[in-house]
C-alpha cells in the first residue's frame, strides 16, 4: 500500500469506515494521483467526509453479490461508496462474459465518487472490452430546456491492447466538468456560452447563475442530450436505481457525493471472433496508428505519460491539501 | 406490402436480387418513407442499384446464422444488404436476451444502406433496450488531424415506453451527414466551418474540398471522435469486420454503401430489475416527463408525427424521384 493509499484509508478509518471499504476507495484515489489527475484524488476526500457527514454512508457496509441472470452480476453496495462494490463484482463479471460472449456488471445504491476510466481500464487490461456508465446528480439541463434533468452522466470505454496500456476514454456528457465551473467562479473569471444557462434558459458566462439558478449544457448539443438521456435509462431506469434528479434529492442539500447506480458491460473478443483473435486485435492497432500517424493523441495518452513518471519519480501532493484534509479528519460534522 | 414496398422489391429484383432480401431491404425504404426520412427512403435505391453495378453484392445470398457464445448471436450476410441479416437474426437475439439479461446480434459481411433506428425501434417495441453501432466508410478526420479514419458512424439506441412509441436515437459522431455536405456543394453554397477540413487540416467552408482532398469532422469535438472510435472497435474489430477506412478501400471507387459489419445489443429489463420491472419503466416516464415538460422534444418526436400523418393520409413520393430509379432500372451499369 503506498503511502497515499495508506493517507486516505487512515483519513476515512478515523471517520468510522471498514477498512476493505477504505483501502479500495483509497485505492482509487492513489491510481488519480498517479495518472495526474487530481481532481479525483486526495482533493476528493474533502468531498467524502462531507458526504459521510450528511450520515447516509454505509461505512460498515459490506456488498452483496446476486446473479439475477446468466449475463448478469448484481452488487448492492448497501450505501457505501462505489470501489469495494466493483471489486467483489469485476471477477464474477469477467467469468460471465468469458463464458457467454457479454455480460454486465449492475451495482447499487452506491455512493460515487470517482472517475470512471478506473472501472474500465482493469477489465481492458484484463483483455475485456469494455463499456461504463453512471448518472449523477442532476445538474444539466436538456438543449432548448431551462431546467436541470441530466447528471453530468460520464460514458467511460476501453479496449484491450497487446503489450500496452489499453485504449481507454471517459467523459462526461455535460459541455464540461462541474469542478471546472467552479474554479471559474472561484477565480471570479466568466465562463464561455456553451457551458452553460441561466435561470431563464439563455447561455451565460456567470459560472454563479449556472451554479445556482440555472443549469450546465450538455456537450455536442442534442446528440450530447441523446446521450445523457442513455446514461439515465441505462445506468438508472434498467438497474433499477436512482436518476440524477433523484440522487440530488436524496442528498438533500448536503452537497455530497451521488448516490445512485452504475452500469458496467464487458465484453469477450474472443467470443466474438470467428477463430481470429489476435486478428480483432490486430485491427485496432491499425486504427490506432492511423490516428497517431496524425500526431493526433489517443484519450489516455496523458494520463499513461504522468503514470510513467509517478512511477519513477513518486508524488507529489501539496502540503496545503494534507493540512486541509487532515483538519477536516479532526472536526467531524464541521 | 405497401405500394412503395412492391415498387422498391421490384426494382431490386430487376437487378437480379432474391424476393427475401429484396423484400427486407424495401421494408426498411418503407419504413424511412413513412417516417418522412427521404433520405433514407427510395433515393437510396439509386445509391444501391450503383453497389450492385459494382458487382460485390451477394443478390441471392442467404444469410447464415452461427451462436458462437450463449450470449451472441452471429449472422453471416455474406454480401448481401443487412435488413435480411438483420430479420434472421433479431428473434434469436430477444431470446437470448431474455435467458442471459443481455446479448448481442453481430452481422458480418453486409452492404449497408439503411439508418439505424429501424434495427434498434422493433428491439425497443418488443420490450428490450437496445445499442446499435455500425462503421460506414473512412470519411472522418480525428480533431487535430488531416487524414479521414473513421466513418460517419452512427450510434443508435432504443428505449421501450408502455402504451407508446419507443424512445430511439439515432445519430452520426460525424460533425452532420455527408449528404448534407453534399447538397451544399450541389447548391454551390459554404458549409459551416465546423462540418469539415481541406487537404491541410483547416476547417473549412468549401463542401467540395471537405469531399474531395479534405476531410469531415466529428461532432462534439474529442468526445464525437472518442464514440467513434468505440463504432470502430465495436462494430468492426471486436466482430472482426471493415473498418471504415477499410470498407472505403474495398469500395475501389464505385461509390456504393459500406460493406462492413454492426453490432445490437438487447437488454431485457425484466432480467436487470428485483422483480420490479414495471418500475424500472415508470421511472424512465419520469425522465422523459422531465424533459417534455420543458417544451423540449424527444429524438423521435418528429419522426412519430411523420408517421402519423402517413398512416392517416398516405405517402407522397416525387415522381421526378420515381422516374430517376425506373431510368437507373433499366439501364444496368450506367
Amino acid at each position: 500500500m503506498s503511502e497515499i493509499e495508506a493517507f486516505a484509508a487512515s483519513v476515512l478509518m478515523a471517520r468510522g469506515m471498514a477498512r476493505a471499504q477504505a483501502a479500495a476507495v483509497a485505492g482509487f484515489i492513489a491510481a488519480a494521483e498517479r495518472d495526474a489527475c487530481p481532481s479525483h484524488g486526495l482533493y476528493r476526500l474533502l468531498g467524502m467526509l462531507r458526504t459521510i457527514d450528511g450520515g447516509k454512508v454505509g461505512l460498515t457496509a459490506e456488498p452483496t453479490l446476486s446473479e439475477p441472470r446468466a449475463g448478469i452480476v448484481a452488487v448492492d453496495a448497501h450505501y457505501g461508496f462505489s470501489p469495494l462494490a466493483y471489486a467483489v463484482g469485476a471477477p464474477l463479471l469477467m467469468e460471465k462474459a468469458k463464458a457467454n460472449g457479454l455480460a454486465a456488471l449492475v451495482i447499487r445504491n452506491c455512493f460515487h465518487f470517482s472517475a470512471l476510466w478506473a472501472e474500465v481500464e482493469p477489465l481492458a487490461e484484463a483483455g475485456f472490452a469494455a463499456l461504463a456508465m453512471t448518472p449523477s446528480h442532476g445538474w444539466v439541463a436538456p438543449p432548448g430546456g431551462k431546467r436541470p434533468v441530466f447528471g453530468t452522466n460520464p460514458i467511460a470505454f476501453g479496449w484491450p491492447r497487446a503489450g500496452k496500456p489499453p485504449y481507454v476514454f471517459d467523459f462526461a456528457t455535460s459541455a464540461v466538468a462541474r469542478g471546472e465551473i467552479e474554479l471559474h467562479r472561484r477565480a471570479g473569471k466568466p465562463v464561455p456560452p456553451e457551458w452553460g444557462i441561466d435561470a431563464d434558459g439563455y447561455p451565460t458566462t456567470d459560472p454563479a447563475a449556472i451554479l445556482t439558478t440555472g443549469a450546465m449544457s450538455t456537450f455536442g448539443g442534442y446528440k450530447g442530450a441523446a446521450l445523457a438521456t442513455m446514461v439515465e435509462l441505462m445506468g438508472a431506469a434498467l438497474i433499477g436505481d436512482f436518476t440524477s434528479l433523484e440522487s440530488l434529492a436524496f442528498d438533500a442539500g448536503v452537497g455530497g457525493a451521488p448516490m445512485h447506480g452504475e452500469i458496467v458491460i464487458a465484453f469477450d473478443p474472443a467470443g466474438f471472433s470467428r477463430g481470429d483473435g489476435p486478428d480483432h486485435l490486430g485491427r485496432a492497432e491499425g486504427l490506432f496508428a492511423a490516428i497517431v500517424d496524425q500526431e493526433v493523441r489517443l484519450p489516455s495518452d496523458r494520463r499513461y505519460a504522468a503514470r510513467q513518471v509517478s512511477l519513477r519519480d513518486g508524488v507529489r501532493v501539496p502540503e496545503n491539501l494534507i493540512a486541509e484534509i487532515e483538519t477536516a479528519r479532526d472536526r467531524p460534522g464541521v
